[in-house]
């Protein structure tokens, strides 16, 4: 059974206040739970209305569907949804391939681009303090359990990235052929607002603007959306890594 | 004025089968509209708050912003909705690149492809009759334009394939790395549907398998998204053809 009192909690986490007050955030559906109770993440409770994982009975709760229904974001809640407690910030890697967000504002785009950082081996990523809470339920949903393996950093992106000592890539409409371009094992890959892209002053920052050419005869006027753009960046980054 | 009649038209066009009765699709916000009226498309009716496009007064109704909300899709409509025609379905072309998808539902997803593949210069897309509808509006609003620039087919993508006379690829798990494939410059790549991918009938006709590798130590059982994964298939075939 979920008391009334849980249900306003659970309820409250869909807004970051009071994710940051309460330190947890919400995990739903099987496979997210599961990839989740294997990581490094700390449980807080459980809810479920089949006890289909392996925990601590302690940290579970059985529910009907009828309370399912009432804690759950989605539409279709399925079987499960779990309080996971929000760690400790880790201090960012300076080694490697960074991904940096200069304010990604859609909670589908910051998941899909956690995603494919873990695809792509991509372990440290830099948040903007302006992005999207990486705790917000639809993006916890998006990532599809990678939240688990990619360390997340919200900072002042112009500090960290005036503190590194490493080039400074970001994806511009002017800038240079990425496919002819020559692209290192490490560094910052800068990528921007969906609507405005990189901000002025990040901009300033980066000194290797790179570009996707469109092909074709008909050019369009759009830019790509930020998830693809990310995911044609680092795989053309990562394609380098082979051919050395 | 809009009136209750066409009040219910406008509605019903949020299904398919309104939509292929009535032959009519919407057209969202101000920057899709006007690509919309550049286009070969034709106009039905468009409903505007703010007289501000370049198109036949006897096809324009002024309204109010009320009004543009009881119409609307969106949770914040933006100055107009455009009734567009559903054009005559063109035969598919047979020549250059060619994207088929296999029974992809996601909307967001479809809307994201065919911008990629103005992008990318495919001006030719192939949809399984499972795949979601490119005239839902959530499609429209998320193609950017795209839609007017790349040619949509339905049809039975096995009796497609079969009758063509091409390398046909596609992504799975278990292909060839497609950083070290040969990809040229025509045949057929086809992408699955976002839980279970490519079908085994069609699967069966496909004899280029490709995989885009995971990079990095910790390998995920995630696939990417089917969006992402259509981003670095096309760079990766459009990369060659600049190399040639």
């Amino acid at each position: 059974m979920v008391t009334k009192h849980q249900i306003k909690l659970i309820n409250s986490l869909s807004q970051k206040k009071y994710r940051q007050e309460h330190g947890l955030f919400i995990v739903e559906g099987i496979k997210g739970i599961k990839e989740f109770l294997i990581s490094n993440f700390q449980l807080g409770t459980l809810y479920t209305t089949k006890d289909i994982f392996e925990t601590s009975k302690s940290k579970l709760v059985e529910i009907s569907e009828t309370e399912l229904k009432k804690i759950s974001n989605l539409k279709n809640p399925n079987i499960a949804l779990a309080i996971f407690k929000i760690p400790e910030p880790v201090a960012p890697k300076s080694q490697g391939l960074i991904v940096a967000l200069d304010d990604v504002r859609d909670p589908g785009n910051l998941g899909t681009i956690i995603r494919l950082c873990d695809w792509y081996g991509v372990s440290q990523l830099i948040c903007s303090k302006t992005t999207v809470d990486c705790y917000n339920s639809k993006v916890v949903q998006a990532t599809m359990g990678s939240l688990t393996r990619v360390n997340i950093c919200y900072l002042n992106l112009e500090t960290f990235i005036a503190s590194s000592n490493t080039n400074v890539y970001g994806t511009f409409m002017d800038g240079e052929n990425i496919y002819n371009s020559e692209l290192p094992t490490e560094g910052i890959i800068v990528l921007g607002n969906e609507a405005n892209g990189i901000s002025s002053a990040v901009a300033d920052q980066v000194n290797r603007r790179i570009t996707i050419p469109q092909f074709g005869e008909n050019k369009s006027t759009e830019s790509l959306n930020v998830a693809n753009a990310t995911a044609i960046v680092l795989s053309e980054f990562r394609r380098r890594s082979i051919e050395k």
